[in-house]
């Protein structure tokens, strides 16, 4: 027997907590170090920050209109915390004027997203929150490296 | 309007495949980086990987019965990557056991995880898994930093 655990309002308020958290972390860089710190080779979390911004919108408009689309241009470019965290709140008010308009069957409707990853929609939203989980947990480290104490994990 | 967009059955294959995950990044460490390597005064890999175990099957199991019992005895001694991959296996047997035992009301009903904790049980459930998503990213960063390759993450 399997019971409904999540329903589609749920899981966006879950979402939007997430990426209230990473808004913070993002905050919580020095802006020098959010474009220019690393540790072993990786990306600096400005880089990291923008991936997310590539996905989210993207995946939310995917899910609901089956048109895989890029983020716009520019993004690359984008070198002041102040216009990122400015791309991130227009970010969270398109993913929440998006939500309404996903059609009740495209959560479980397998589609290939941006034209590559075959999965139900509820796994690629899935994966976009967990693909932030993954590298914010990572930019905690940055932080914690740089002697700055991260905004609590369980706060969103 | 809400639409159900995730059942127990699916959540359960979703964190075993993140179980699976993580039980690849345990692998990846050398034995004694697993227990000694930290970075900003972050804890070793290891104590992480125990935090996960300390969560995982008591979530299942609490959220199954409404009884919030500790992990067993003898778990901060544990000094062998063999023996934390031992009860990592043994864990994913129990939580695969528990899980069809859930009462389909405990998903959505409020109770105090660990007398501490007050949140719907499905809440209770993601934290786990988010949780191990957030610190395993951070592992990612000590391999990184240890030079070594860690396992992809869409990989499940």
């Amino acid at each position: 027997m399997t019971t409904n655990v999540l329903n589609s309002q749920e899981l966006l308020n879950h979402w939007q907590g997430h990426r209230r958290l990473t808004r913070r972390v993002i905050e919580a860089f020095p802006e020098d170090k959010l474009f220019s710190f690393t540790i072993g080779s990786m990306r600096p979390f400005s880089e990291m920050a923008k991936e997310f911004l590539k996905m989210a919108e993207p995946i939310a408009r995917g899910v609901a209109t089956g048109k895989w689309t890029e983020y716009g241009p520019g993004l690359e470019s984008v070198n002041t915390k102040a216009e990122l965290l400015r791309l991130w709140d227009e970010a969270t008010e398109k993913i929440n004027a998006i939500w309404p308009t996903i059609p009740a069957h495209r959560f479980a409707e397998i589609d290939k997203a941006f034209g590559q990853w075959e999965n139900p929609g509820i796994v690629t939203i899935l994966y976009g929150i967990e693909n932030e989980i993954h590298h914010r947990g990572q930019g905690y480290v940055y932080l914690r490296a740089l002697g700055i104490e991260p905004p609590p994990f369980w706060e969103r």
